[in-house]
């Protein structure tokens, strides 16, 4: 990561996010067939957990198709209050977790408040910040010598007189938790400054969307610092981001905030009966959760063997330093040619040098590391098909 | 309708809407079994079409239950493009209807900025306004004997200067289409208002979620009016509202003005999957709606029967008036008893006189029936259990 200063940028219309081109695009452009595209862009899950499978193919959903869903998602808020370990008032559900970061930019960023986001990080913070205009101070972290962790002097010098601060941990794309204790800190000193200025707390929003792989969560902290909204979701562990469903977790003053601008039924009935199940039912997502880890450490030694720059991850994804934006660029281009994508990031973007790429199933692994050996002598013989396949 | 005059409000944080009653919620209070309520007020169908089921059933949703939705829900767009007479890029998918207001919100109200909402409508279009903190203007529609139409001359003189105009036909919850030829009208006086004083024509979004009741949609005037964005939704005759799925048919540079709005995925893949082939199975609508009118004169008839003054529809739904808000208070209280849920209208709403109905199918609407007969003799003998059930 090349260092970057803390940038500021003013209120303007929202850049026109691009999203990650869908497998059509991707097989249409590369010549390859749609069902041989395998997506390593966009951390999710090999397959959905048995449980889930099981309640759509079981067919029974509160109110049917035809009925909105509980306006209040009454069974979906009991089983994931339990889960996180909440009262169901301090729970709010969200069509996934975007849906979540949207309702704390409305409720809580307004045009020309200034939002602090330590970059890099989940792409979509700037986005609904910039939707509500507001100043962003982006704040890079620090180095991977030091785990792209926060730099928490810097983080909280920008966050005097913010509205928002965006947390995420363990941060996407990077791959690591913040060290222990890091964000308490963080959160005692903003607090002490804005008593001290007399100014009102920042609301901290904190993203655990991959908080099952560390097996932690910082939701207690909403103690001690009452303006904590932590963001969890279905999408990443539990291996159900079709369903789309996110949480917040927060106090429940911070969530009566919130749920002003939550509308009633973002969520379809399927998606409510279903994450339900999931949630209700023990047992299914630590063994998902080991797998996933062993996964990861037997993923990234076959790609340090090829000589790749793997950093260390305690999620299901895995960052890669090809030292170069150009040489990211030609790995990535290979690897699409064979229907494999990675997440890229743009020219400009700190990680411009780097790949982000998901830990998924053994088999689909093994074809990735396939193509990475090949892409890895481009000066030697072409590939056969059948070392591609 | 008592005539009321036309209201401005200043931009103040939402008036914390507050979403109806959940059947669980009736039923502790009123002390029914859950199973046996019966809502009649959220204007949805008693059952799903058939092709949902089985697509539902047919477990084969696009990517799998572990990975999100497609970015641009390019068979959905393509079906319901085909289905609403538009190309592809004039078309813009959402978590229904609802989430289409808000991204219209999004992309064209700001703080401060004049909203004109002809009342009574649906609550949404406030709802949406209030959290965007624009002044609303609120213009009352004409009275029962003009079918609840819009004043013409008065939305006119309200929209000078507007960001957005929120309209709704065929208008809920009075139950017609505007007489035809009033909004193109309409839109003409607007488009002429601001040439002459050059400012930007207003935004015009115009909620058709009732159109395949009418059999007509006006999103053809698109053409001639291009600020016009038309909203649709799966929820009411396709009798799908559990999927969330809603739909905005717009030019192509309005809809490009929404597009960095539009969360990139927040429909799930099994209702992205079950719409599509709903919208892309030919054959079964026509029959639906057919039944819904035929119905729905059926039970006005039962209504009217009662002494009860119900309004023409042309929609799914029935609107009732009483007179005085405290008889629509006791006749609501009176159905809830039962089990059977109407919509009702707060003190203050112009319609607090009326309940609102939705038309089922003909078991559940004679249930409704038998109900209603009974709160119709107050001082006659108490009805039996056999009576109502």
């Amino acid at each position: 990561m090349s260092p970057t200063p803390v940038t500021m940028s003013s209120p303007t219309a929202p850049a026109g996010y691009t999203w990650e081109a869908t497998s059509e695009q991707v097989a249409a452009r590369y010549g390859v067939a749609v069902e041989d595209v395998l997506r390593f862009d966009l951390n999710t899950a090999a397959s959905p957990p048995d449980v889930a499978l099981a309640a759509v193919a079981g067919g029974s959903f509160e109110g049917g198709l035809s009925e909105y869903p509980p306006s209040d998602y009454r069974r979906l808020v009991a089983a994931a209050a339990a889960r996180y370990g909440a009262a169901p008032d301090e729970l709010l559900v969200g069509a996934g977790a975007d849906e979540i970061l949207d309702l704390i930019g409305k409720a809580f960023i307004e045009p020309g408040s200034m939002v602090v986001i330590p970059v890099p990080t989940y792409a979509m913070f700037r986005v609904i910040s910039e939707q509500r205009r507001a100043t962003i101070v982006a704040v890079p972290r620090l180095g991977p010598d030091r785990g792209f962790a926060l730099d928490l002097p810097a983080v909280r010098s920008a966050a005097v007189g913010a509205a928002v601060v965006w947390l995420c941990s363990p941060n996407n794309p990077t791959g690591l938790a913040e060290p222990s204790g890091s964000i308490a800190a963080l959160l005692d000193d903003l607090a002490a400054d804005a008593r001290l200025e007399g100014r009102p707390t920042p609301v901290v929003a904190l993203d655990e969307a991959y908080a099952e792989f560390v097996d932690a969560t910082l939701a207690g902290l909403r103690d001690a610092y009452p303006r904590l909204v932590v963001v969890r979701t279905a999408s990443k562990a539990y291996g159900l981001a079709g369903l789309r469903v996110g949480f917040a977790v927060a106090r429940r003053e911070l969530i009566a905030a919130i749920e002003p601008y939550r509308p009633p039924g973002s969520l379809s009935v399927v998606s409510v009966a279903v994450a339900t199940v999931a949630f209700e039912t023990d047992g299914w997502l630590g063994p998902r959760v080991a797998a996933v880890h062993a996964e990861r450490e037997r993923f990234a030694a076959a790609l340090r063997e090829l000589g790749w720059t793997v950093h260390q991850s305690a999620t299901n994804f895995l960052l890669v330093d090809f030292g170069s934006a150009a040489e990211a660029g030609r790995v990535a281009e290979a690897l699409l040619s064979r229907g494999i994508v990675p997440r890229t990031f743009g020219a400009g973007h700190p990680l411009a040098d780097h790949l982000r790429l998901t830990v998924r199933s053994p088999e689909q692994d093994d074809r990735f590391i396939l193509a990475a050996r090949a892409t890895a002598r481009p000066t030697g013989p072409l590939p056969t098909t059948e070392d591609l396949r």
